[in-house]
């Protein structure tokens, strides 16, 4: 099936980019020497795009080229390219208020639909970082940074309502993207769907007690609502361990094309969420039991990290730079003014926590029943005890999901997945003892 | 001061209007006969635009023309003449789901600015019928036919998710007027402001006390930020009584350039805050205290019936139309699934509840203490008594805003603007008996 796309698109590849490239100085000049000693090779291990790599004697570029379906499927499911349209508009209005936290774009081309970023180097996909157990040490501190400011400085909080709804207008053109999110997050892990997949026939139980939870049902449904309405910040959409690049010292958020104005908790909650699910698949990457407790401890610090550290920078720029038009400062003048913006404030951030936890929980049921996985779980070969580890991430989600409110503070949520877990391990150990 | 207005735009008047209409042949169909024949009259009385009246020998028209400033003030305060684009696209949208209750529309001119409608006799202006105690025994049945419908239908529950975003985002651009309610009702009313007025001296301290209450202004900034984030509906934006025209058999919703996207309970609270303030109001619009009971007692009878009906027609919608993408019948599947929807409609339209009074609250408040007042006060000549009842509103206007979760039902609402009354008329009583 050839798919319609516009005038003058063409897919690039290895042997056509250098030429392309060669075409825009501002790019030449920054790979250097001749096209024809530029190495390029396609890294797209996403799920939607073609992704080169470009490597010059005077320096390198990633090229990020839309096709017009989704990769990971096939032409079968058309995808519109200005999905990338999206996503440079986004980085760079991220880049506006967390520069170091997003790649670079040095070019956009509106007919191949095609995005030159600064290419990042040496970091890698933090997923893979996650598998093989690499500690950040400076992951949270960043990504704190990243979405305190992004979120907040994109909201009515800082924002004149003109400047607002001018930054919102254009997102609502991305209907394709937020239809996915419905979709795959919300709606078709809850019911019997072509699309789902899970660990069967181990969780095939599993799922239809989820799909039978009425009140779960209701509950995602209520968290797809606000996702639809609620529109307070510019939000990545897609926050998760697969949209972060890291190194010891840096940390890059890429891959913007859900963007969207949304609650601030489902980026923060989706990040959690990855967070919360990689802390469970750590039985499946250990030589023996206990080996990676060191490292679930580190990925307890930081779901821990990140709320806090959010909520924290969050509080502290709103204090300097809460001008926007929705909190006038006009309204809280005077000490008791004071008192009660610090009331609003923290009501405000415990609603965005009670929106995170169900968005983080509804994050952790998808990647274990619906149609995209990620492979903390996925590379678990045992599928007994990957279905272990799935249990586990159904069972913490679908608390989150239903008792967000009961929760008082993010170490709550983190005792209770070490809860979980050590309970798990007490009865496999019982298991093996036995046997 | 000349102001600035787009290349062949030109205010008409009563001279100018008779030759642009039979310009027009399918508007001069209407009218019938010759131009000479015709009858024009100005007859804006609102805030913000010239409307004419043209009558002929087959039948009459409303012409509609944008100014390029505020009218109530003068062109000291320039305004965009696209107010009357959103007033257009909001009005023929509700058309689609409530025709009965809105003015056909039958032409639409963006070069002049000009919407041709239906001229709507014998209907009234609905507050001048409330200031003569006039009874709209059919108005609750219809206003909460229009609310329903037009809330229920253009929400994420009734449509496709792609189609309410196309629909939202051509109102993003109205942010002229939506500051004016984020400015005039949300802030300006609690800061001292040259804007403001209100019965001095009489209201001094009240108003004083208003501006320096704290939880107070915490609350309403609450519910600005609701109204500038919460996507929900496509709005009216400001649905009061002189939004309203009336006879015993019709109502029609006119005056919709404060149309916006945000929370459904922005419409339906400011009707309800209208009609509560106009309760209190009767006081200074009866011969002997208590000649107007029972337009009192009808006057609440409406708001039960404005928020009951709503609810109930929204609900019934709902049942039959929620086929939306946000709450999918998918999700809702079984016994248990429908059970679990009937609980989710009930926290839903509790939901809307609280907000509604909350807005209530708020224009009661900005209606006595803010720039724009309306007649049911201001028609009360004696300031003494107008300051009365007004201290009567802006107390109910405060509880509503800061106790909203508290009433359980509209009926405690009209209870307690019953006994709010009855306490007022009491001490007045013992006043007079001392005297």
């Amino acid at each position: 099936m050839a798919l319609e796309v516009p005038a003058g698109y063409r897919p690039l590849d290895e042997r056509t980019l250098p030429a392309w490239l060669a075409d825009h100085p501002h790019l030449a000049a920054r790979l250097g020497g001749e096209p024809a000693a530029w190495r390029v090779s396609e890294v797209g291990d996403g799920n939607l795009n073609l992704v080169f790599v470009v490597e010059g004697p005077a320096g390198a570029l990633c090229v990020k080229q839309a096709l017009p379906y989704v990769r990971l499927v096939g032409e079968s499911w058309p995808l519109g390219l200005a999905r990338i349209v999206f996503e440079h508009l986004a980085t760079t209005t991220h880049a506006r208020f967390a520069p170091e936290r997003v790649p670079e774009v040095h070019h956009f081309d509106p007919v191949l639909y095609v995005m030159v970023m600064e290419r990042l180097h040496p970091h890698v996909v933090m997923r893979q970082g996650t598998l093989e157990g690499v500690v950040y040490p400076r992951f949270a501190e960043h990504i704190t940074d990243y979405l305190a400011r992004v979120l907040f400085h994109t909201s009515d909080i800082a924002l004149p309502g003109p400047e607002k709804k001018r930054l919102a207008k254009p997102f609502l053109d991305n209907v394709e993207l937020c239809g996915i999110t419905e979709d795959l997050i919300f709606t078709d892990p809850y019911t019997v769907c072509a699309r789902n997949r899970w660990t069967s026939p181990q969780l095939d139980a599993d799922a239809a007690l989820i799909r039978e939870d009425a009140r779960l049902r209701a509950a995602v449904a209520r968290l797809k609502y606000r996702f639809m309405t609620a529109a307070q910040a510019l939000l990545h959409g897609d926050l998760h361990t697969g949209s972060i690049m890291v190194t010891a010292d840096s940390t890059k958020v890429i891959d913007a094309e859900f963007a969207f104005y949304g609650p601030m908790g489902f980026d923060v909650g989706k990040l959690l969420g990855n967070l919360l699910l990689c802390h469970f698949a750590q039985a499946g990457h250990e030589e023996v039991p206990g080996a990676r407790d060191a490292y679930r401890d580190w990925l307890l610090a930081t779901v821990e990290g990140v709320w806090n550290g959010f909520a924290r920078k969050f509080r502290d720029l709103w204090d300097r730079h809460g001008t926007g038009d929705a909190f006038p400062p006009a309204l809280f003048t005077g000490e008791s003014g004071a008192r009660a913006l610090r009331r609003l404030q923290e009501d405000f951030l415990a609603e965005v926590f009670r929106d995170a936890l169900g968005y983080a929980g509804a994050s952790m049921i998808r990647r274990t029943l619906g149609l995209a996985h990620n492979a903390d779980l996925e590379r678990i070969e045992d599928p007994d005890l990957r279905a272990e580890c799935e249990r586990l991430v159904l069972t913490l989600g679908r608390e989150l999901i239903l008792h967000a409110g009961d929760f008082r503070g993010i170490e709550e949520v983190t005792a209770r997945a070490r809860a979980l877990y050590a309970h798990w391990r007490a009865r496999r150990e019982a298991r093996s003892t036995r046997a």
